[in-house]
């Protein structure tokens, strides 16, 4: 029997996570800078594992059964002091927890968007989002950004195009702090603009913020951090942020916060998508809060991270300092590498594999066909001396390609028909 | 700013989960017998400890890390064995986990179903399910059940109805074995002949069986409990199953079996859904098999729901036996009462728990204005002692009930725009 009968339409246009795919690579002795993963070194285990001796004596049946949709009730009760750190002010009423920030934007997009409606992103975003989005039936709309972030020229350029074509817009996706795939650090001018924009054309922002925390003390403040939503004073701006860069991801639990209506409403959606987060894990980062670890644990994640990414900048510099260029990051998980128009990203991965590293191809962070030679690198999971040794490989493999390229040019028109073939 | 604005029409048309919303309801020595809780006295704490403590020392990093969509792999290995039980044969690829039953009904919705598509549901069925379907914009219609389960005449009657006016029907949504909320068993020759029916009108079958394993030895046997899915030799049975009633529903751990074009396809809507979930809670489940835990719980599991199955039946009789009419659950968590026609159990609701106890009243399971003189009891939560208290205020409740409306009968005519100003 054809089995494809019995997809949906929407099934039939499901795009697959390009990250996910390099992500699940495996091979002998793989350098992998393609997922975002964080550092299982830093893990908090010992704590971890006292948390859950503490937790898991049955005295309080809450730990292992059914929990609210909105989330355990401590630990909404204390998200306002995470937040307030950040500059965020919000009551427990004004967020919502959820099974990881994937779920955050599954639920956003199925809260503001119908199939159709159109979606603005920044040139490139991160491929969770375009998935997310995409999946659900809206349409992407990407806006070009530069070392300050996006740019609102473009923006409302974009907005009035889709407008005039008849198009709902809900809100523009963002990420200011430590942009995936770019690094890019939004500059607080910019913010305040984007924010200003908002209000003058009535779209909302979803801002998310996994990385904000882990800023590099050697290049950037927490002042300059500051989400767009502390200075938000209409309800403009959707905040989702996670806990699992700063605790661990395999704890499925973050959240979002913005206006109690909104809220209420994302709550009927989580319902029908899984009920509530897992009640443990939510346990668990609580008592993390709670025991001072998390705020504890914040110096030493950022030292760590930035002590990797100068490592992979330091690398690249020997490497591949005449063929690539790229902004060193101020923080979070990635770093954006440009390569020569020759290099095709893409069509190098296969290549990039069998000589042992993996990265996320460019294009995948681009809503149409762009960004090919340009790759993300993740600086998170290996350690500095497998940073080194990845982009020895990866150059190697640059290299390879660059001379395959030249040779093919010297041969003549002949190679283009070659080049086609591949 | 009216904030209202910025939903989707999806968003606008979302309904609540009426369980949950009775879950909620919170007062001092409250009786509950409306959620569908494990009684956390069964969660095996002892052995989550010792799991805990030995998986986190941060040897195996995976154990806090992103995991794969599809799942964590030895538990994906170790499914068919859990399937093998069932009379189910099934390969690792042929499985999906997923965060619980609740994503594993809405991945089916989108992966299956669009707007406008029609769902068919027995009648009464799981709030879930309407939930589920429902917000993804499919189209509902209820099928008659009788003790044996599905009535196939009709069930062939709606399809019938359906297709004429156009609709497109992708699959029918069952819980065969101690049905949510009537707790009906359906009966191994209806189940055949379902098979046989969706087989010649090329129709999937969502067979949902969280409940399965808790058969009560005093009624039913394993034999009885047989899915669906055991003989489905043409791949037209979606096999949705957890861990939430034999571990515990904190660990948000469910599973899908289905023909690999289907699992391959939901895997790539969870991606964007969630990602994964949660790599603690996996773990967890894993070594609770291996362990031998779980096949070791499953008798006292059994003898102690069937314990508080009798302690409702036998407060129900003593009580609302010249009242009430119900059939005696032969596994499950659910006994389902039907109330005469004079009682309105949604308006019942408030003043049942104004008296200390609160269920679900039966319109939540249906899919139009019906099953209004019904209620859902949940035994599985409340101890022996409690489920006797919440009868006999249940009791006392419906009897004002009753006699309120015979005094509004005695009163003649004018009591009836007394009962609708109310």
């Amino acid at each position: 029997m054809d089995l494809d009968q019995f997809f949906s339409r929407a099934a039939r246009g499901l795009r697959e996570s390009a990250i996910r795919r390099a992500g699940d690579v495996r091979a002998p002795d793989l350098v992998s800078l393609a997922p975002g993963f964080p550092d299982p070194d830093l893990f908090p285990w010992d704590e971890c594992r006292a948390i859950t001796q503490a937790v898991l004596t049955g005295a309080d049946p809450s730990v292992l059964q059914y929990g609210p949709t909105r989330g355990y009730r401590p630990l909404l009760d204390l998200l306002p002091e995470v937040l307030a750190d950040r500059g965020i002010g919000a009551t427990p009423e004004e967020t919502i927890i959820t099974t990881g920030s994937q779920q955050a934007l599954d639920l956003c997009g199925r809260v503001f968007a119908d199939p159709g409606d159109c979606i603005l992103v920044e040139l490139p975003t991160y491929t969770g989002a375009i998935t997310a989005f995409g999946n659900l039936g809206a349409r992407l709309a990407g806006v070009r950004q530069d070392g300050e972030g996006i740019d609102l020229a473009d923006l409302d350029e974009v907005w009035k195009r889709e407008r005039d074509e008849g198009r709902r817009v809900p809100f523009v996706y963002v990420v200011p702090n430590f942009q995936n795939p770019t690094g890019v650090l939004m500059s607080l001018g910019r913010r305040r603009a984007l924010l200003e924009w908002a209000r003058s054309r009535r779209v909302l922002i979803l801002e998310d913020d996994p990385y904000g925390v882990l800023y590099f003390e050697d290049a950037a403040t927490s002042a300059e951090t500051r989400p767009i939503k502390a200075d938000d004073r209409d309800g403009l701006v959707i905040y989702a942020s996670t806990f699992s860069k700063t605790v661990a991801p395999g704890l499925r639990v973050a959240w979002l916060t913005a206006p109690r209506p909104f809220i209420d409403k994302l709550e009927v959606a989580k319902q029908s998508a899984d009920l509530c987060s897992g009640s443990l894990d939510q346990r668990i980062v609580h008592e993390m809060w709670t025991r001072g670890v998390l705020s504890a644990r914040l110096p030493a994640l950022r030292a760590r991270y930035q002590r990797k990414r100068t490592a992979l900048d330091v690398s690249l510099r020997a490497e591949l300092g005449d063929t690539g260029t790229w902004a060193l990051p101020k923080g979070g998980f990635f770093l954006w590498v440009r390569f020569p128009e020759a290099v095709d990203t893409e069509a190098l991965l296969g290549r990039a594999i069998e000589r042992g590293v993996v990265y996320v191809p460019g294009r995948a962070f681009f809503v149409e066909r762009r960004g090919l030679n340009h790759a993300r690198l993740s600086f998170s999971w290996p350690s500095e001396e497998r940073l080194a040794l990845g982009v020895r490989r990866l150059a190697a493999a640059v290299r390879a390609e660059l001379a395959r390229v030249a040779e093919q040019g010297a041969a003549g028109q002949g190679s283009e028909a070659v080049r086609e073939v591949e």
